[in-house]
């Protein structure tokens, strides 16, 4: 055990031995294990965007166990995803990587303004899958984010009283906010404090641009003038925005991009000392060795053995 | 125990003495212990109006421990906040300050004429913390303000079960009255009365202006000439409209303002015979010097030390 | 047990005996007491009006324990009153009268055309309190009556279980009737129909008047000449449409109007055999004094000592 | 509502206020209502030692409605007995009386030296009946002592909650104490202190002899010279035994003796402090007008008209 | 928050906040508040050994209200009794000291070889009673351990999520053990390690002689020449056997003996590491003044005023 895992271990004094084991399971994991650093693999577009968009670029991750394999040999921290994927590989990689299970998901054959995911998984799912911990989209800005949020908080006591670590995906969204709103500084550090209010012990939000969308918000911004415009800074913000760094804040990978603008990225969120990332479609939608590689990069980056 | 403590736990006399051992934690707690007054630091700001506009005026405040110490370091009767904020705290500092679980909060990512807020702990969260009492707040006036009274109640039936006291936010506000009207006497003193009749032990209502926002009521305000015309007179009718002082009403700090228009409201308080301040953001926005300074001076104007 | 009250619980043969015997305190306390007749004490306008116009015309009634010695003293059979009021006195006036406990209220800080009132208090709660009696009010011709009537049926199915008797207020309101339509001789016996199917053993409706509201009843009354020309005409007919007098039925006492003509209703409701008052405003927004005269007067027309 | 009864109810404010209105139901009913004493009417013998010997000296107390009006007619506080006893007449004699559901009883037709008696009825059962208390009979001395304590904790709780008072008949019985230990004043004061130390309100023992049971108690005794030589001494023993005064303790009136016995065993049980008798055998065992006389008697013994 | 109560709660990092929350209570609270050295006064011989062995010495002790004055003013950290002590006096005295609802009890008027406590109250109670821990004895060589072992772990799982600390008394008794050897150091360890493993927050047990009961056990005492001459001695080794002292270990102040003796005895417990003393007989059993100084020379002892 690190001085570093120890150190973020600390801050969640108040949860059981059971989450602490939990959360001390994915920081140890993998070739960031120990760090402090994270990264995951999470492979819940098959239900969000559907599977030819998600899995057509890269036909192999049409099955379950590819995206087990890849986090495995990657060296992620944790594998990610909805039940279904769980079910059909959970025994078979049983021991080998920390399992996260997504208990919401949201499909695009219907689409509203307003969305809200549907609870597809149970803490009784998680525990006699082996998961470390279970995941939760919110939406912050949609008119459902309390149905969601009133969700979160019974399966978080549940999971949280049966010892599991709880990761919420907060990504605002919906009729409160405008398009360019759902990833400004702003909102983003909002919802990241959102997350940690409800009681996340891993916060996942998206990388921010440096948009600010509140009025009020602006006002303070400008006001206490409030460091935002390099990626850096902004990260520095949400790290800040989650408990002044007491809570795990990862960020996502988004949609496929060059690699250089990723890698670019991850520096951005280490060098503002965020946690890691969570990067699903750059990962497998690229042949094996090439997301391998690709993974390699953004885990030397974050261990710093790359600048 | 005071005399004064032991009248007032009189008046409570149907509850259980679960319930009357936390009033009694928290009324004996801290500078004012003894008195009957209560300064009671609440942080839930962070998810109600966002980080940056909560806490880039005092960056220590994106801390969870800040505030903690901050409340102890006072001497305030009790500091109140959502789950993430007591999760990152309440063992580090059990025992130390008498805690309240906010159970509900809504943020403005997503803003609505009738505004409802998201239930976001339990009466089981509030135990495992170590908790005197579970927070919760009304918005008489909105359209969903029945669903808000329905859910204190089942919380609320929990919560006395268990020994834990009841404090209610009453802040009129929604598509039935005029933005003035949600601090008008006439809507501040039936928000107070709703929160007493909902079966709160301690309500919380904002100082109240001298408007008066409904026809029916200000017809009686003016037929039967009730002074409302100082703070003091409001405060006493406020008080009078609380069970004729037989429930604990407290007042909130407001927006940051200029600290002798606060020391004022807080002499008005005094004056009009109610039982204290709940002081967020004048608090919490300040430097912590500061704000000890003046969280004191307050402190001295309800136990008459300060005139 | 006189006669007369053993009569009346004939009608409730089907109720079991805890039932039987919560009416029979009602009906055999205080002044009336054996004489089948009731004068009820409902005190839930700080809830329902706001405080200032309830209680500012005598300001003695801010203080809860005002109304239990109010009633207490004057004799009535039963206080009735939400939550908050009742938690605030039960224990210090137990055993001095039976007690009703109201488990929903409705504000004005948010009207609407179609009114549902918010459920505040629970059945374990009239138990813990010592209640004889939970009150439900009901508003038929409101949008939202089939919320009320379903949710009274499950708290009058628990009530009816743990041997406590309904007491329904039946206040036609909304948008399926008039204004004048509320107090409609065809919509108040109806009222008290839809009441007494609902399963409630005591029924409060407002006294009558000879407007007829529904088209098709009002060819009904004029073809078959029902006679509701007088006050007592229309008890009468309001009492034979609760199950032919076999439910008891009582009229509320209205704002406060001369006593003369408070007199002269309960007059009527006598002559046409109706079961009593529920009286509120008339009583305790007057000096205690003159509201005990009053009461003395009203429970003296009722016993038959004053023509 | 009397003094003596108001400070008897204070001895109980850690109880809901339902409890207490109970508690006063019976100490406000009958003939000594109001003065703090009671006498309740038992009928358990039935079931307790067979029909024939409970009922052949007097066949009319066959009839389970015979019991009721014995207990309403001789004015008793309450009437206490099994399920099919009070099922069998509590709708007919609804509200007349107060009743007490005894919840265990025992026969005879299978003799142990270790006795256990039978959970024969249900909080629910004693609401549904309209009961003011539950009563249960415990068997200090018993090998299934334990058995006993556990299930009365639980229906304790239950009926607690629920606002009733709890009444238990402690009998000392059983392999661990001798036949004339069961009335030697060392264990009735014992077991009159379980029954307080398990939450009893209201405890029933037999009047106790001058003989010492226990060595280890004896010496006790005979040290500090505890005046045990007249009943009203013992008497006197006992109820500082239950609390020092501050728990209800009435006297079994035992088997059928010469009334000049039983009158002079009254006197005692007034004379040492004790709160009544609960008299079954010596009530229902003789005619009708008989037994009214001889009730009329003891309660004029303890109104005091009678020396 | 001293640094050594701050020390003592780090051993029980495992706990939830709730729980290291009423530790706190009880370490911080009373003359010794602070120090990390605890006096609390338990009553429970009432129900454990009967009234009059208990209370005649000091008849004042009968009544349920002088235990509560005198573990307050005497300033103990804690009061411990049955359900019925406890609800005679928690509404009055709420917030005064914190208490200890003894969940399990036993009688003398039958008497075992193999004893086994009754379950006389619940986690609810404690709740509603306000309590801070709950008390739970076990008697390890008892052949009905395992009963007392299971009831304990179901009830102790009860408490610690609802957030309260669990006191056990851990007293070997029973036909696994001789008269002696129920004192005997190396049984005396045991017990204290069987408490510590099965969970136990705090530990009570009677202080030990040199005598070494079980044969397995003497050799290794006499190999290792483990030192327990001196009753420092054996405290030392007991809180050792109490997880190295990481669990909290007081001792029992036993049957009334001389104040030197006791005073002695305290000082052995003070200088062996013992954390304090839990005085009952010793306390209750001699006139008020008398017992007040005498428990402020057993707490100048634990603060060291006193060598």
């Amino acid at each position: 055990m690190t001085e570093r895992v120890r150190e973020i271990l600390s801050w969640y004094a108040g949860s059981n031995p059971g989450t602490l084991t939990n959360l001390a399971r994915m920081l140890n994991h993998g070739v960031l294990g120990g760090t402090g650093k994270m990264v995951i693999l999470p492979v819940d577009q098959g239900f969000e965007h559907g599977p030819a968009r998600s899995f057509a670029p890269n036909p192999a991750g049409y099955d379950p166990h590819y995206h087990f394999k890849l986090a495995i040999e990657a060296g992620c921290n944790a594998y990610a995803a909805p039940l279904g994927f769980l079910e059909a590989g959970a025994a078979e990689f049983a021991g080998e990587i920390p399992l996260i299970l997504k208990l919401n998901n949201s499909d695009v054959l219907y689409e509203t303004p307003d969305p809200c995911s549907s609870i597809t998984g149970s803490v009784a799912d998680a525990l006699r899958l082996g998961c470390a911990a279970i995941g939760y989209t919110i939406y912050p800005g949609s008119a459902l984010r309390n149905e969601m949020y009133e969700a979160l908080r019974d399966l978080s006591e549940e999971a949280k009283s049966a010892g599991l670590a709880v990761v919420v995906w907060s990504y605002p969204r919906g009729s409160g906010i405008s398009k360019d709103g759902e990833t400004a500084i702003d909102v983003v550090a909002y919802a990241a404090q959102i997350a940690a209010q409800l009681g996340a012990h891993v916060i996942k939000v998206k990388p921010p641009t440096a948009a600010l969308e509140q009025k009020e918000a602006k006002k303070v911004y400008e006001a206490q003038q409030i460091p935002i415009e390099t990626l850096a800074d902004r990260i520095r913000h949400v790290v800040q925005a989650s408990f002044n760094g007491r809570r795990i804040v990862i960020f996502s990978g988004g949609a496929k991009g060059s690699d250089e603008k990723v890698f670019d990225e991850v520096r951005g969120i280490r060098d503002g000392g965020g946690f890691g990332s969570i990067i699903g479609r750059n990962s497998f939608q690229r042949p094996r060795a090439e997301a391998l590689k690709f993974l390699d990069t953004v885990m030397k980056i974050y261990g710093g053995q790359i600048k």
